[in-house]
């Protein structure tokens, strides 16, 4: 299992979006783990035509890699994807998935614990970084920091769903939104204060649109800002850019955040928690996480362990390929 | 074991300095966590009339609370205390320590990790923030971004060791010694780059000193300054003062700091994963770790594990009052 050992953990990736070619990265750079096939549910020989040295496999062949697979890496979204592949592949192979739908995690929860359960396989659920890291450090903080409030924020980064709310704005031609964390208030937690937050408090909302030639951009700004759930309680500024524009300075997928936990000790004193993330590509990091957890799964699974599991649940010292005395030596 | 439930988890502090203070005040926020004793080499009755409402024990009684207390909070110092204390004490209750002497955390744990064993005991060494926190989110970094480069920094803070060397300089009525991260070169890690830094490039040291009546000072500050191991290797500053501002501006025990990664995946794209930690209190938050991993090694001993654990072999989970189902509603 370790670098240039016997034995490689073998993956799969099911899904060949952003996230699934992010994983497929991050794999190379784990020389104890194996890239054996790529899912999809498109015409497999098509990808295998633009992509050298990787199997391509319909999803509907899953079945026949049993017992060759160890962990399956669930790369699809939150909103149809997971819920109907987790409890599927969790039948046939250990899993790890990123299903972020927060309000539904209890739910998705039970439904793939009770899967792999009865396989006997080991599901990570909902993990990468919020849902993941975000939540590991919410936990860890409030866990040591009983007395106080934490707030996260989010950004600088593309939100996919507000872009996607823009997209079917009439006369809107292609569009982004960034969510941007109102510095200010970060500044603010940080010296100390505890500040009862609005939404529009927390993040500003920058919209970049390219609209369809003779569109009305001041309908279109109006219908934006006053969208109700994605853009009313928030500030939001529209900026009108050529298709140019938007090929050349909006391609990237940044995102990051923080997690800020203000807390007192004793009588009043100050003590502050703060994780934050800043990246240059959103799914190349959370394929990142992805794999780690992947680690921690073929280990567990092999320990006897079976059903469900969140980040909560798992040793950060299954994330590493390093033994327990390499971690004690070096880490700790 | 819940707020209000019937099962508390019952507690012993072992040694009553700044650390020992500091759980005492933590334990007093975590309603399912009850203080039975200090135990202190000290005359239990002197502490006793200075202090309401807690039993002070000699140590020597410690025998006697078997099968009463859960797990030991040992707050003695790493040079001698713990690496004698740990293992007594293990040999009879569940323990949590903060050993600190990272090149001997190796033979630490191993002689714990037998004596646990030979009880059914359970002891977590090495916890607090560094080692502790700032060692979970290096292993936690490294595993997700194999590619890269971290960075601790500590401070702004006391250093206790450094403020002790200083008083041992022949002339020095008093000192206290601060530890500063160079603020420039975290900018530039932030700002992505991954420099090869010196010892002198990371920190400086600030030192403020109470000179002895008629002592020369320019000798004074030449000692420290050039004084190997702890300060010749760093800019060091030395500031004389009078007794009157170090008792109102220099008792606090601040400290922090920072764990950062600075990693790429895919093509070079850069991902940076950063934790800080802002302390008006040194101890009390050391302490509020230890009380956290105390309820941790309460759980895992009535799962029947036994034996020495880091921060490394624990779920983050069980640092938290919740239940499983709560964590994931609530922080998922």
């Amino acid at each position: 299992m370790h670098k240039g050992g016997l034995f490689l953990i073998k993956v799969g990736i099911v899904g060949y979006g952003n996230l699934g070619k992010g994983v497929q990265k991050a794999i190379a750079q784990n020389p104890d783990i194996e890239l054996v096939a790529i899912f999809t549910r498109r015409q497999p020989d098509q990808l295998a035509s633009n992509v050298d040295g990787v199997r391509f496999e319909h999803i509907s062949t899953a079945e026949q890699f049993k017992g060759i697979i160890d962990v399956m890496i669930l790369c699809g979204g939150s909103a149809t994807d997971l819920p109907e592949q987790t409890p599927v592949i969790a039948s046939m192979f250990n899993t790890i998935d990123s299903f972020d739908t927060h309000a539904k995690i209890p739910e998705f929860f039970n439904t793939v614990d009770a899967a792999a359960k009865q396989a006997g396989t080991l599901s990570v659920i909902s993990t990468g970084w919020d849902p993941g890291l975000f939540s590991l450090n919410r936990l860890l903080a409030e866990s040591i920091l009983p007395e106080g409030k934490d707030y996260t924020f989010w950004g600088k980064g593309v939100s996919q769903g507000h872009s996607d709310a823009i997209r079917r704005v009439p006369g809107v031609k292609a569009g982004v939104q960034y969510t941007v964390p109102v510095q200010d208030v970060i500044n603010r937690i940080r010296a100390g204060e505890t500040p009862e937050l609005t939404t529009r408090e927390k993040h500003l909302r920058e919209c970049y649109v390219v609209a369809e030639e003779g569109a009305d951009q001041e309908q279109i700004r109006e219908t934006i800002v006053s969208m109700p759930n994605y853009f009313a309680d928030y500030d939001t500024t529209v900026t009108f850019i050529s298709e140019e524009q938007l090929q050349s300075e909006h391609q990237g997928m940044p995102h990051g955040g923080f997690v800020i936990r203000s807390g007192v000790t004793g009588e009043g004193t100050k003590q502050i928690i703060e994780f934050g993330l800043n990246l240059e590509s959103n799914p190349e990091f959370t394929a990142s996480v992805l794999v780690a957890y992947a680690r921690a799964a073929y280990r567990l699974s092999k320990e006897g362990i079976s059903g469900a599991k969140t980040v909560f649940d798992i040793p950060l010292g299954y994330l590493s390929p390093k033994s327990a005395e390499e971690l004690r030596r070096e880490l700790l």
